[in-house]
């Protein structure tokens, strides 16, 4: 089979385990029933590129964790992905009414729904990983909520919001993605490889190095995504960042320098693989599918 | 000294000591800095009754738990408690602009902000109980995971959603109340008394007969106190649920009956302590407590 036809089969049966997975906890027999559980499903289930899944999956197979133990750190991180997005399309946050194809969480259930959907979420992905398998549950939760913080997402979100319209140098626009997307990234990785139990210090080292360079990869190839793109292709409101006069790495770089800052990403993730050899093979090329993603 | 200067003193002493907890939690060099921590101090610091801590206390004193230990359940009930009021005040619910008397969050820091801060103090609130010293951090997090998400508070608060304006038969309104707040309040006993470890059958049983008890009966007094109490007394807007089309004890049964109601559950929940002995002493003067109280 040729390499990139492994990839997609390998991503394609890890995206079905996942939505599988999420669908059980998110089952009816799971969750009160009723239009909580519903918008709860509708913001997690049915769509999305599962990338923070993906990266626990590989992270997992890098260093030999049993799938089974890896399933609910990559459930949780999604969780937190998609609560995260129910939130960021509210009218006081982004007011976006086009997810992933479809009537954004509050425009088909309301507002308030839409909030306690998001609140549910969360709760539950810390429930799904303190509840599971892992060699150390505790440590998984306080990797997760530092993640999804004031020390990450939500601090990460509160910069954007408060630098939307201004000016922004190129390191501070980093350190905002660091948070905003990189953090949750990160935990997805390091999560997936705690399945397996606490990790040496050097493969500590690579997979922390990997994942802050395709976090960032990911962010870059965003902004670029976001000029470049149509709303069909993105199954998201096109154009979006500049016309809220967001800065992006696009406008403070250019388009080429952007895509050329992306590539330098991607290859910086690959050397930060190198020490794990084809352990890491898997991580390498979810990276390359990062980057060179059209959506 | 007499019992109820006793018991004052005590519960002063523990409110100091929670306000401490907190305020070193949500230190400007433990968070990042700028609006987002703002509003997460101005949320979580500064006034409420600290019911939620003193129940958790109260439940480690009687089982002999280190108050060190007990400090990190404490903090995370009050953590999801205080991000709930940020939520539930928002416009998209019950657009309320008085907390505590005191302008709500997003009044002082806009809505954005204000859903950033909730969404922080839940990651929060898992971090400290995941980060703690507790025996078992993993099933402290299962606990408060399940007391805050779709089988706890948010179920109950979407149940609430959803009955605003209808009417609805006493045994649904009990029901909506053990989620909205019994949960959260059946947390913070048996977080406590988890600060020792696991805990004896029979103590388990009598800690969750008193918290139901107690938990149903703070509801049926705010619901009294709603009708009889004035902005200046409560904190709060007065008469709001009424405003609303709520159905709520006082609703449902009459002043004068849930009143009889209230000291009804004060006695169920001391007669669930009996177990106990004179271990349980101080979960019953809390109970009496929040039976009394006048706002």
């Amino acid at each position: 089979m040729r390499p990139d036809v492994e990839f997609a089969v390998w991503a394609s049966e890890r995206q079905q385990r996942i939505e599988s997975v999420l669908g059980r906890m998110l089952g009816t027999e799971a969750l009160a029933a009723g239009p909580l559980a519903d918008a709860m499903r509708y913001a997690a289930l049915g769509g999305g590129k599962r990338m923070r899944p993906l990266l626990a999956y590989a992270a997992g197979e890098c260093v030999g964790a049993d799938p089974d133990v890896v399933d609910a750190p990559a459930a949780a991180v999604e969780l937190i992905h998609a609560y995260s997005l129910v939130h960021d399309d509210l009218p006081c946050m982004d007011d976006d009414v086009l997810r992933r194809g479809r009537p954004t969480t509050h425009v088909a259930f309301g507002e308030a729904m839409a909030l306690l959907a998001g609140d549910a979420l969360q709760a539950l992905a810390f429930g799904v990983l303190a509840g599971s398998g892992m060699p150390d549950p505790g440590r998984a939760c306080l990797l997760l909520a530092d993640a999804a913080g004031s020390h990450g997402m939500a601090g990460g979100q509160a910069i954007d919001l408060a630098v939307t319209g201004s000016s922004l140098a190129l390191g501070e626009l980093t350190t905002m993605h660091r948070l905003k997307t990189g953090a949750l990234i990160d935990a997805a990785v390091r999560l997936g490889a705690l399945s397996r139990g606490a990790l040496a210090v050097d493969v500590e080292r690579a997979l922390a190095g990997y994942a802050a360079a395709a976090g960032l990869a990911f962010q870059v190839v965003d902004d670029v995504l976001d000029v470049e793109g149509t709303a069909e292709s993105l199954g998201k409101t096109a154009g979006k960042d500049a016309a809220q006069g967001k800065p992006t790495f696009v406008t403070l770089m250019g388009l080429a320098a952007a895509r050329a800052h992306a590539e330098a990403l991607r290859l910086d993730a690959h050397a930060a693989l190198a020490p794990l050899g084809a352990a890491g093979a898997r991580l390498g090329e979810l990276a390359d599918w990062i980057t060179r993603r059209s959506h």
